[in-house]
């Protein structure tokens, strides 16, 4: 891979054509995103509109509102942590892990709406069908643009132990998603906090050893 | 072109005025205008409303409207794709080519706006020709400011042969453009699908050799 | 802390894992939602709808809401000041950090809420509740990141004079939103005033010395 | 100013405290806003609700609006264009600066919402007066930060015959929109073309010489 950098630039060349490129570009598009979509989710909070007397009490019923409003935003911060530690190893990009990395931010996109649908039907079976399955869609995309990236060569080496690690944790996001579909029609609850750990889990494993 | 670089700085001024500038900051607002863009074409899917015994069928009834969603999604981040291409050769920026950019980010912030009039009239010729003009503008300005950029010297050194394949494949996304308006009366299925094919192509198509 | 450089890449990487990193994508997510969160709260300052002989008086009209909107910018403007502040400091991120960083920005995304609330009902005590909360519990988030990342060796080194310097000016805006939350029943129009104070004192007093 | 850098960071600290910076992350928030703030205003240019034999007039009959829109993109453009070019000679931010700048984008941040009464009112006096305000408050704040920043030594050596084309070109844009202001109630075309000549004339103008 003849890489023939120019000056101080963003943006290498090889010699035949225009990729691989650095990622610099991959990661403001990702990042900007991103930051839409953590800010847009609040736009599903309406204010109440009632009668000054009943202001209290009307603030306080938007309470499960923002409840579902955080457990996106968390789902969000997440999945930018996820992808901030994926990309960690990405060196490279080519037209292949360009095009997963906007499939990986189109799942991201539709999750406002899937938010929106939650916190209107939050104990339906078929809301949290289509959040858990978008949350599903979201790590399924991320995982298969790192395998890509690694088995492409275009991250740095990854050991064996740390790629075994990695397939691990990948795979606890989109069970508890799925697991939580599973048991939409007979304990919706159990759906929204098994959709809560997603992002707690996150927290709790260490991603190495 | 006399060059007096100060510092790591990302503004080059040279000695008689404030342009040619490295195109940091262009790229930046690109971004971002991208970012917001591909993220807010999600609004126009509204959560359904109504009762929880129909919401199951109700959130399958939203799929031509996230059809169209993903379609837009697609052809802006192709945009973003070429633009990102394109401003790979870009190395200096005058004040043109800094009009001609916030042309073609115009064509692109309109597209949220075309995009929800065909989500609301998928089928219909003016929505459709409404539709593949805005692509076919967008190709056209991005198209405009990168030859304005190699003929001007603002970009590296593009050799004859690459010229004529970048010519080649600009006229890919505008001629499906206008061949789906062009058929829009008789067959508007027909011109989602040449939509449609606008990131397809540039996804198959190799964009050198 | 074995630090293993590659190349010119944005990303650190430790030996024995992915933290710590270096903080240019958190800084980058953070003036995305911050850009994201200063323009969206203009969208609650609808435009008159009366008659063109009407307009100037309702034009007029929008003034309190058009206050309120100027009121949160400026307290946006606050705390992405002090979060630029805060992490001139800061020089690796765990994942401590990052979460604590989200848990930020959470209170900051929330704020476009509590002001469109506040906007509706400018002089009722829960609404000035609300949003002093809010307000105390960006300040309190901030505070603890910063004191985490001093505590945990991630920032530059903090004299202790400067330290306790940093805790002095840190009590003051939930101070301010505080008293300003305890006289809302008694007194709105003081409350308002004191949630002012918070962008102006940031502004008046001398980070240092 | 004993400036003390610390490796590859962006942020330098002077000894005694945390000013002056860097300006990136100044630059960053700046385009942040921009970015939202251009894409935003789209927003507002609403798709029809016709039946599907009047859509192609009211495709049509959405000009005006389209017009006004792309007036103000062309606006917002232009003060990016602006803050582009003024801070092209800005090297150190101090709080001030911090302040100013913060100020600017508060009046760009209202432009969508003055942009938005333009669109409901296009000949009404009020609405040309709000916005024409609106412009030269964007045009007055952007032109007192570059003075602050040039006084205050935060630029790069700005020579005595550059500050006074640099005065003159700043007079421009406010001159036209107070012009605009003042002939509202007896020409409202004429003031709207007055707005359309400030993008055009910046683009005109050669920056220098």
């Amino acid at each position: 891979m003849p890489v023939h950098k120019r000056g101080r630039d963003d943006v290498d060349t090889i010699e035949d054509g225009p990729f691989p490129k650095d990622p610099s570009r991959v990661i403001a598009i990702s990042d900007g995103v991103f930051a839409v979509a953590l800010t847009l989710l609040i736009l599903d909070v309406k204010p109440p509109t009632v009668s000054q007397a009943l202001l209290a009490s009307a603030i306080i019923g938007t309470a499960p509102r923002l409840g579902i409003f955080a457990l996106s935003f968390a789902i969000v911060a997440y999945y930018w942590v996820s992808h901030h530690f994926s990309f960690g190893y990405v060196r490279l990009i080519d037209r292949g892990l360009l095009w997963l990395n906007m499939l990986f931010l189109f799942t991201i996109v539709v999750l406002p709406f899937s938010a929106a649908v939650l916190a209107d039907y939050p104990l339906a079976a078929p809301a949290i069908t289509l959040y858990g399955a978008n949350v599903a869609a979201c790590s399924a995309t991320l995982a298969i643009a790192w395998w890509y990236a690694v088995g492409k060569g275009l991250s740095i080496n990854v050991r064996r132990e740390e790629r075994r690690r990695v397939a691990v944790r990948t795979m606890i996001s989109p069970t508890l998603a799925l697991v939580g579909i599973a048991v939409a029609t007979i304990a919706p609850v159990a759906s929204l906090v098994l959709f809560v750990a997603i992002p707690v889990a996150s927290y709790t494993l260490k991603p190495t050893r």
